[in-house]
C-alpha cells in the first residue's frame, strides 16, 4: 500500500508518532537554538571582529533552511489556510521574514530598525514549547491562577503609586527621585528585592519609608507562592481524580466517591 | 411606571446591575487611572518644559469632572449622611479638595505643602478596588493571618536590631555604618535580600557577621509563605465544608455537587 | 484573709492573671522599648550634639528603674536561687550590669570595649517575647523543621565553596575576588539572591557560573518554604486532632476517627 | 571467635554500626573540614605572609592522612574493584592526587594551573553528605520535581533571551549591554532578584521594560516553590499510605497506628 508523498512528509513534519518524525523534530529543535545562538553572537564585538562575516553566512544558511521547512509544512499540510494563519503558522513565517526584509531595505540609517526586526527571530525559541508536555502543569496552574495573580499585580502597582509619591516627595529630585514615575520605578526595584542600588534613600525618613517598603515586599511575596501552590495542589488532585460517572459522563469525582455527586448514580 | 430621576441616578451611579449602571462604573475607572497618570506625569520636568500648562488644565479638568460626580453622588444617596461620612465618601471629597486648596493658599513659600497635599488624590486609585470582587481571597487570607504576620515582623524587628547593633560595633563609622538606626537600615536591606549596596561589609568579620544575616533572611522568608498559604488552603478548604448532607449528614461535599457523595442522596 | 507583701509583689510581677499583673507587664514593655530605642539614638552624632547628656540621663533612668525591678524579683521569688540562674533571670542581670561597668572601668582607651559591652542591653528586648504567645506556632514549625533546615544550610555551604572557589579561579583577584572565604562571601551574597555588587563577575566565564549561581539559588530558595509550609500544616491539622482516647489516654488520632489507633477502644 | 585484621578494619571503615566505626567517621569528617578550611585560608594574602609555609605544610599533613586512609579502604574492602570504581572511590582519589601532582609539574608557569587541580579538592566537601541521612526527603523531594523543574528553568531562559534581546535594543551599548549575551547576563541578574546594579538602565523605555522583567521574576519565583512544597507534601503523604488495614481493606493510616481507626482491628 503506497502512500503519496504528500502525505509522508506529512507524517514526518507534523506528527511525532513516527521514528523519522521524532527525528525531524529533534533536528529541528537543534537547528533553532542554533540559529538563535548565532544571532545572539553576532551582537559581540569581539567575535565580530575576529570572525567577520561569519555568523551573516550561519544567519543565511538558516535563514534558506526555514524558508524550504516552511514551503515544505504548506505543501504537505491537509488544510494549508489553516496552518498559515495558525499560530506556529505566523511564528514560522515571522521568523524568517527579517532576513530578507534586511535586503531590501539598505541604508545606513534603516541599519537599527532592520536590528529591531530580526530580533523577531528570537520567537523561533517558542516553537521549542511545541515539544514540551511537561510545561502543561506549570501553564495550566498559572491560568487557572490568572484572575488572583492580575489582581495581586493591580495591588502592587497601587501600592508602588503610593510608596512611589511618597518617596517622591521626602526624598526629592537631588537625591534621584528626580519625578513621581522615576520613583515608581524604584518602588518596583525595592519591592520586588531585586535592589539595583542606581538610587537609594538618604534622608532619615526616606530610610524609613523604604524599610516598610521592603518589608511590604517580604511580605507579599508570599501572596503570588500561595496562589501557586494552592492551584498546583488542586491540579495535581484532579489528575489524580479524573474518575469518570457512567451514567451522566461527568469527571471531577473526588476518589472516595460511592455515588456521582451530580447525577446520584452509583458509581463503578 | 416612571421612576424619579434620584432614584434613577442613584442605580447608575452607585449600582452595578444594569447596563448603565456599569458603563458609569467603567468610565469612571477610566478617568480615574487617567487622572493619576496626568498628577504623575506632572513631576517629569521634560514633559512640563514641552508642554507647559497642559496638565494643569487636564488637572481641573479631571477635579471639575469628579466634583460633579461627588455632587451628584450626595444628591441621590439615599441616606446623604451615611455615605458622606463613609470611607469612599472621605475618599472622594479627599480626592478634589487639594485643587482647590492649591488656588487659596498660594505663594512660593507654600508650593512645596500643597504638592504634598495634591499627593493624597493618589487615593483615587483606591476607588478602583471597588470594583475587584477577586481581591476578597487574597485579603481575607492575609486578615487571617494577620497575628502571626505581626509576630513575624516583631521577629524580624528584633533581629534587624541584634544584627545592626553587631554591625555598628563591628564595622563602625568608617565603613558607613555611623549609627545603629543606619545600620537597622542596613539589616533589614540585607535581611529582605533587597541589597542596594550603598552600605557594604568591608571588614572580614563584618562579612561573617552579614552572611549570617543573609542566611537568617533566606532562611525566614519562608515564613510568610508557610503563613499566606497555609491560610489560603483553610480558606478554599472552608468554603469546600460548608455543605452538609441531609441524609446522612457527612461534610466535605464540593460546593458544585448536587447528590451526596457517599450515601448518593440530593443535596439541598 | 490578709496576703503577705512578697506574695501579693509575686503575683503583680510575675503572674498575668490579674489586672495589676497585666498592667506591670505592659508598662515594664514600654520601658524596654523605650530604653533599647535611647541606646540606638545614643550613636546617632546630629543627636549626641544637640542634646549633649540627654540620653546618658535617660541610660542611667532606666538601669536604675531596671534594677529596681531585678531586685524586687529577687525578693519576692518563692525560689529565688532557680529564678537567678534561669534564662531571663541572667537576660535581668546583663541588662543592668554593663552601665555600671562603664562607671568603674574608666578612660578614654576602654570606651569602645564599654559600648561593646552595653550593647548586650539589646538582649532587653528579647524580654518581649514572653508576652507573645502567638509566637509559639511559629517557633515550634521552625524547631520540628530544624534538622532538615540544617541539612539545607550543610547544602548551602557546601554549593558556596564550591562556586566561591571556582569563582575565585574564574575571575581572580584583580576583580574583586581576592581570596576563596571572599569568593564565598560572594557566593553567599549572590545565591541568597541579596545582590550588593560590591563585587561583580567582570569576564566572561565569570559571568556564565555567576547566572548558574543565581539559578540554583533562585530554585533552592523553595526549599525552606517547602519544609516550614509542610510542618506548619502539620502542626495546624495536629492542634485540631487534640482527640484523646478515653481508654489508653493517646491523643494524636485524625479527627474522622472512629477508634482509637493504638489500643483498638471505640471513641467517644 | 577471633577476626582476621581485614574484616575488622572493613567494620571500622566502611561501617557505622559499631561505636569504633562511629569515631572514625567523625574524626574523618572533621579531617575533611579542617583540610578544606586549610586550602581556602591558603588563598588569603595576609596569612601566607605571616605563616609563610605553615599550610604548605598542613596540606601535606591531611593529603598523607587521606592517602593512608584510600590504601586502607582498598585493601579491607572485599570487592575491590567495585570499590575504586564507585562515585566515593574516584573521589577519594581525585581529592589526594593533585597534591602529588604539584610535585611533578613545576614551574613558575605552570602554578595557576596546578592550583586549578588543586580546587578539586573541594569535592572532600561532599563525602560529608555520606553521613547525613536527613538529607534523603530534600534530594527526593527535588529528584520527584526534576522534570518540572527542568521545564521551569527552559522557561526562564526562553523568557531571559527575549527581556535580554528587547533591552539590547532598547537601551544599547552605552549603557553597558554591550551584547545580547551580556543583556541575558543582566535579565537574569534582574528576574533572580539578585540586582547588583553593575549594569542599570537608563532610558525610560528601559525602565519600564525592566519593571516587567522584574515582576515577571517575582511571580515565576512561585513557580520552583510550588513544585517542591507539592512534592514534599505528597512524598510525606506518601509515607503515610503505604499502611493498609487487612479486615476492612482501608488505607490512609499513620505510620504510627497500631489499630485501624475506621473497622478496629489490629494492624499487622
Amino acid at each position: 500500500m503506497s502512500q503519496p508523498l504528500r502525505h509522508q512528509l506529512y507524517t514526518i513534519i507534523f506528527g511525532t508518532d513516527t521514528s523519522a518524525g521524532k527525528r525531524f523534530d529533534v533536528v529541528l529543535l537543534y537547528a533553532i537554538v542554533l540559529s538563535v545562538a548565532a544571532l545572539m553572537l553576532d551582537t559581540v564585538v569581539v567575535i565580530q571582529e575576529r570572525w567577520p562575516g561569519l555568523l551573516y553566512r550561519v544567519e543565511w544558511f538558516f535563514t534558506i533552511l526555514f524558508t524550504i521547512e516552511y514551503a515544505t509544512r504548506i505543501y504537505c499540510s491537509p488544510n494549508r489556510r489553516k496552518y498559515v494563519l495558525s499560530f506556529y503558522g505566523v511564528v514560522d513565517l515571522v521568523s524568517i521574514v527579517p532576513t530578507y526584509l534586511a535586503l531590501l531595505i539598505t541604508g545606513a540609517n534603516y541599519l537599527l530598525i532592520i536590528r529591531l526586526i530580526r530580533v523577531f527571530r528570537v520567537f523561533r525559541v517558542f516553537k521549542m514549547f511545541r515539544y514540551l508536555s511537561e510545561a502543561n502543569l506549570l501553564v495550566r496552574s498559572l491560568w487557572l491562577g490568572r484572575r488572583k495573580i492580575l489582581v495581586f499585580f493591580l495591588g502592587v502597582l497601587v501600592l508602588s503609586t503610593v510608596f512611589g509619591s511618597l518617596m517622591y516627595l521626602v526624598e526629592g529630585p537631588e537625591y534621584g527621585f528626580t519625578s513621581i514615575p522615576k520613583s515608581i520605578y524604584w518602588t518596583i526595584v525595592t519591592i520586588t528585592t531585586v535592589g539595583y542600588g542606581d538610587i537609594t534613600p538618604h534622608t532619615v525618613l526616606g530610610q524609613v519609608v523604604s524599610t516598610l517598603a521592603m518589608l511590604t515586599g517580604y511580605s507579599i511575596i508570599a501572596i503570588p507562592t500561595g496562589i501557586v501552590t494552592a492551584e498546583m495542589a488542586a491540579e495535581l488532585q484532579r489528575e489524580k481524580t479524573l474518575k469518570k460517572c457512567t451514567n451522566c459522563g461527568k469527571r471531577g469525582h473526588d476518589s472516595d466517591a460511592d455515588y456521582c455527586k451530580w447525577c446520584g448514580a452509583e458509581m463503578v
